[in-house]
């Protein structure tokens, strides 16, 4: 088996810890604007209306919209449950714009800049996430995550699971599926991958969704290459 | 005027030096399999067929083309040309296709690797080429190119100057135009972002054609910056 040239990564829960730093933007949003409420719930609540909100694309309920304006929905919804009153007379159009944008501000998991900066060295680094790419870039030049290329859903036009995702990303690397290796957290999104001919590296994330997370606990297929961080995939990897 | 979030960047001239890139290409070529002509002349030719096979495009006459594709026809038409025979018994796809990504092995400009990381501090870096994405991350990750993003022609499937490919990238990195600034060594790429609402910095290249260049020598229109090196562009925007 020759070896891969592009690795391409899902992004919330593989790359960044979501949960925790939706929630820290989440209590500095409630003191700002006096709302109290549980903010790591919160956050549960908001990826909650993740697959829901991308289904209605998926199925054809809707037409394409970005992951910027499905997240915004979401927030809408959730804060009209809290009772917060949104528009004239409450919260402005740009205090919700800018809890929205708490997604551009993801941080890492602690492995991850180390272990990108070791990759990169060897393989192309690009994003295969349901986010869009301004979402992608921005968390990137925060946190410094240095991708060779922003692709994924929005310039393929479909989410995650959907084939044309996957491959419209390898297509735009130039690069057949087999020369691709899918790096995500979850097993579905390397069992879809996989499927196209993608090679492919589970990295447990086991406090993704906190300390009683349940799924993607461990490998459950036979994937190329199973790590525990991506120091570990580095390792695994030779590079 | 507030302050532009994003600088996308022409390529082809205006980053690297396809000419004397292609020439030093060419010459290896010509030496691995025996073909003998002035390499530099034929990077100016080959470079000659870009406009017309992208207006084939641009007009209609045929469908979505990548730039490798296009510069692949050119590639063959100027071999013929040569008298080199193609396919059996003669040059095989391989050794067409190796000379074909001497478009990804191009140099930059010795101003820009510097120019860019100081830029790169404050400003999203996209590009935004007629060159399709595999051949733009190849160069970058080849010349030490620290783009944000890849984007430009072939996610918007349309050639610059028309106003789509500028106007998708824009979207795609979450902006508007006016938060925009196209980066570019040619006037009429920046009459047609301005056109659009960017702004605009002139970056003088008179030696993209070689020391007999007639046009684009100086900026022709009131562009907001005008440099002469991405050292100096970097100055002038206070990087």
């Amino acid at each position: 088996m020759s070896e891969p040239v592009a690795l391409t990564f899902d992004v919330f829960g593989t790359v960044v810890d979501w949960r925790t730093s939706v929630a820290r933007e989440g209590r500095a949003f409630g003191k700002r604007h006096g709302i109290e409420t549980d903010w790591v719930r919160f956050a549960d609540e908001w990826r909650g209306l993740y697959q829901p909100s991308m289904s209605r694309v998926r199925d054809g309920e809707r037409p394409w919209a970005k992951l910027d304006d499905l997240h915004r929905e979401s927030l809408c919804e959730l804060l009209g449950r809290l009772g917060v009153v949104l528009g004239e007379g409450g919260l402005d159009d740009d205090a919700i714009d800018d809890f929205n944008r708490a997604w551009h501000r993801l941080d890492p998991w602690p492995d991850v800049v180390e272990g990108l900066t070791r990759l990169k060295r060897r393989y192309v680094l690009a994003t295969l996430s349901n986010g869009n790419v301004a979402l992608i870039v921005n968390m990137a030049k925060r946190a410094g995550l240095a991708w060779d290329a922003v692709l994924g859903a929005e310039v393929a036009r479909c989410y995650k699971p959907q084939p044309d995702a996957y491959l419209k990303t390898a297509e735009l690397l130039g690069l057949a599926p087999r020369e691709c290796m899918m790096v995500a957290a979850h097993n579905d999104d390397l069992r879809a991958a996989r499927a196209l001919g993608f090679r492919t590296a589970f990295v447990r994330r086991a406090l993704e969704y906190g300390p009683n997370q349940t799924g993607d606990l461990r490998a459950e297929d036979d994937f190329d290459v199973v790590a525990e961080s991506f120091i570990d995939l580095a390792d695994a990897l030779g590079v």
